[in-house]
């Protein structure tokens, strides 16, 4: 099933997406065994899509493909590499990525995302995937050169609009081989698959949960593959995730 | 006024603290003009309080005090050094901060915490108080070892109950020059005034504010002074704020 969030007049509502089109999504969007489907909403070009979930935390790994800790003359981590994004960094499809005057170079990263439907706390290899409600894309946009001055990667992670989620969760994916590519303006700039991670999604979720409480909505960035690279204002950005679907956002300078 | 948050049958309540009780909030928890006394609770003793607010985003700062950046080798960055906590590290006044046996070295870090109280992005540094809903203590709970070998810091400082927070908000607290303190097993072990802060709390909202918008409720920790030190299973850690009070908490070692 495909799980969306859309603009509507009181408050964001849930649908399933089925083709083209958007229905209403009636009952827990954390238990999909409770899910029916209720009216149409709209097709997919009537519909206002959201980030299909607002996450409560934002939990991300660094340097997850090799190929990719590479490009930047760095090793593979010995255990996943943990960071965060603030939530206030979220934006939907469709909407703009803002680069301020003052920003040096922006890159965009193109990554699965496991979206958390069930609370867990040492959560064993095993069990992992009990714990996962189903998976979106995410583009990590990342400011390089306050990366690299910070040491921490929260301030170049983090401003708003850094990380653009959706379209929607695709609750029957299987996420150990599936291709994640980035195109900008049309062009393709990364593709590679997720096979390809150090650590596999079930050895994330053990690792995070672990460290702290996994709560239904946070979610997990599980990092990006080789072929990274700058954008600028006027740029259209598009991540896409096999058997997902396409996150298209375009790229503004936002004057403050 | 000093605003807490009680365990109460239904749901969290919200509360003013008076000469040693606690009293209900009516009204707006993040407009304290609008606040109203309600009836008597209890007395500190009878009542258990919680973490006095939950925020929705956890931003602390990295060497601010430049004895403490000292003590690591490191030097005063010239930007605020912004990293984030996880809000599922948050405990209560009194609840246990939990060592699990596979970790090393573990610290506390008393600081000042700004609880925001007003959306703001690009807020200026003259109006950066009238975004802040007042001043709370926290425990910035660190394991040294994921600190160094991780680079990133999210893990050593994003462990379930690694944020001790409270005892409660003072509204009216002039966070410039006030004496932030830690006793570990009633032997001070910090005690510097926040006139020492290599930059000060409208500075950190300013910088921050420009990255991401601030919401009500979000939190900002200081950064602490010079002392730190480790933590064992059965030690007590106090953190004291002048003009705020204490936060008081018990080192477990917990078994997973």
């Amino acid at each position: 099933m495909l799980i969306a969030r859309y603009e509507s007049e009181q408050e964001a509502g849930y649908g399933i997406v089925t083709d083209e089109k958007v229905f209403e999504y009636i009952g827990d969007p954390f238990d999909p065994q409770s899910a029916r489907q209720g009216e149409l909403i709209g097709t997919l070009d009537e519909v206002r899509l959201l980030a299909p979930v607002m996450p409560g935390k934002i939990l991300a790994i660094g340097k997850n493909y090799a190929a990719h800790a590479a490009e930047f003359g760095g090793d593979v981590p010995a255990e996943p590499l943990v960071f965060m994004k603030p939530p206030s960094a979220v934006i939907n499809p469709g909407d703009e990525i803002e680069i301020l005057p003052e920003m040096g170079r922006v890159d965009y990263e193109a990554e699965l995302v496991v979206v958390i439907g069930r609370r867990g706390r040492f959560v064993k290899v095993e069990n992992a995937l009990d714990h996962v409600l189903g998976y979106t894309c995410a583009n990590d946009v990342t400011e390089r050169d306050y990366q690299k001055a910070d040491g921490q990667w929260t301030r170049a992670k983090g401003f708003d609009t850094f990380c653009p989620l959706g379209p929607w969760i695709n609750t029957d994916l299987d996420p150990f081989d599936v291709v994640v590519s980035l195109r900008l303006n049309g062009e393709v700039k990364q593709s590679a698959s997720t096979a390809n991670m150090v650590f596999d999604v079930p050895h994330l979720i053990a690792h995070l949960s672990r460290v702290m409480t996994l709560e239904p909505g946070d979610i997990i960035m599980t990092g990006t593959p080789e072929g990274v690279g700058r954008i600028t204002p006027g740029d259209e950005v598009e991540v896409e995730v096999e058997g997902i679907g396409v996150l298209k956002n375009h790229v503004v300078l936002r004057q403050a």
